[in-house]
């Protein structure tokens, strides 16, 4: 039984192009219908409520793409609001964190983790209270680290300045001895030198974008939700905002051309 | 005939709190509610016509508080929405670009004036226009800093990593000569330092808002909408998301305390 319905997979904007890519590479016959609310990003610096409300429109533009499973790609809201994604769909819905949180800790050699994200990932302690769901001994130390989006999206990877910001960022972590860092924020992975670099390169970095690729093909198998077919997939790509700086900067993240994205029409707020 | 009706002010978020701080230091006796629309902050990023969707909105928030003149404090709506906003209200509305293009044809010796902003003032090149039609001779030259909100919203206002990305930014202005820079964004003033000993203090920086608040005042006179009563003034400020950040943050761009923030019922987008 082949299944050639999409897999949806949603962001505050741009980021969640990393996550789709991981997706490509591990599951390169599902087609995928992709959602960034460009007219509402970031939500990484929102309130859990605000974010909680946006997530629930994100997962009905989803839904209407008659899907067979929903990627939370974005780490704010797989930390605020994965229950109220979870409750509106009857289908499997899989957030960023859990799979990012099993790969960190069978990583971990000290059982010593760090996290990275936005101000309302870290806040909300989900990573933490994930990773000492796999093991209680796990020591995690967190840090929110604000800036790393703009710079992300600015596109100023190897710039000065960017290092000094991600040492900053850092220091503390370095002091806790951590061996294993989480990058807890899809746009992160594009940072994945200078963070390297700045951590002398001892430290293990966990991209949760790939985890989750690995741990969305595992569901399909298990639910028989796979896509046998051998076609090139399909992939759609729809926005809030009107698409053009999504579809100049998307490329960088997707790490292929785009093509046609649609803008949606208005949402509620 | 005195006025207490108070005065519509508002911003993408938090950045318009520098205008009401002008504001209150030229009017102190004039009420002011503020509206920052923190749910879907930052607009400078954003589309021409998601930024006009939401300022027409913005504007009607204020427009229920029955003010008596409305003070777009935000450089990107007014570069691209003012006309939104006027043709919605049947009151004065004064936006940030026209006074701080005077200030700066008037400040300017050598006629070469930098404007620096978001994406979305820069591109409207509405700076530009509004310049030359003050003075058609003088020479502007502009720079969008698309990380300098994020680095004034984080408070790092001295940090070296500010610096690097200010001599970044800054470093095609000076090729250029000007004697006269427009901090063309409401997070600016907050930079003012940096962006001064970067250009080595020799160049006037002219704050938007401070002019902005100067020509309130003129209207007012004009139209004989001023307040003459000697009371104390009331500021009311309402936010889109919840009032926490917002409460926490908007001192440092007040240079008071704010009092109790109000969140507004839900917008549609």
């Amino acid at each position: 039984m082949s299944n050639s319905r999409p897999i949806g997979v949603f962001d505050s904007g741009i980021g969640g192009l990393t996550v789709v890519r991981a997706l490509t590479h591990y599951l390169p016959h599902e087609n995928i219908v992709y959602f960034g609310d460009t007219a509402r990003v970031p939500y990484g610096p929102k309130s859990p409520q605000v974010v909680r409300e946006y997530s629930a429109q994100d997962a009905d533009i989803l839904l209407q793409h008659n899907v067979k499973a929903i990627v939370v790609a974005c780490n704010t809201v797989s930390a605020v609001a994965l229950d109220v994604v979870q409750k509106r769909a009857k289908i499997p819905v899989i957030g960023v964190i859990f799979p990012g949180a099993e790969a960190a800790v069978k990583a971990t050699r000290k059982k010593r983790v760090g996290i990275i994200g936005t101000i309302g990932t870290v806040n909300s302690n989900a990573y933490t209270n994930a990773i000492r769901q796999f093991d209680a001994e796990v020591q995690v130390f967190s840090q929110a680290c604000p800036l790393f989006v703009p710079l992300a999206e600015e596109g100023w990877m190897d710039h000065k300045a960017t290092e000094l910001i991600a040492k900053e960022y850092l220091f503390p972590l370095t002091l806790e001895k951590i061996d294993t860092l989480v990058l807890g924020c899809t746009h992160y992975p594009l940072l994945k030198d200078v963070i390297g670099k700045v951590l002398h390169n001892n430290v293990t970095l966990i991209d949760s974008g790939e985890a989750t690729a690995k741990a969305v093909a595992t569901m399909l198998e298990a639910e028989g939700l796979q896509n046998t077919s051998k076609l090139k997939s399909n992939l759609q790509f729809y926005v809030s905002d009107i698409p053009q700086k999504f579809t100049e900067v998307g490329e960088r993240f997707l790490g292929q051309k785009l093509g046609k994205v649609h803008r949606v029409a208005a949402l509620a707020m």
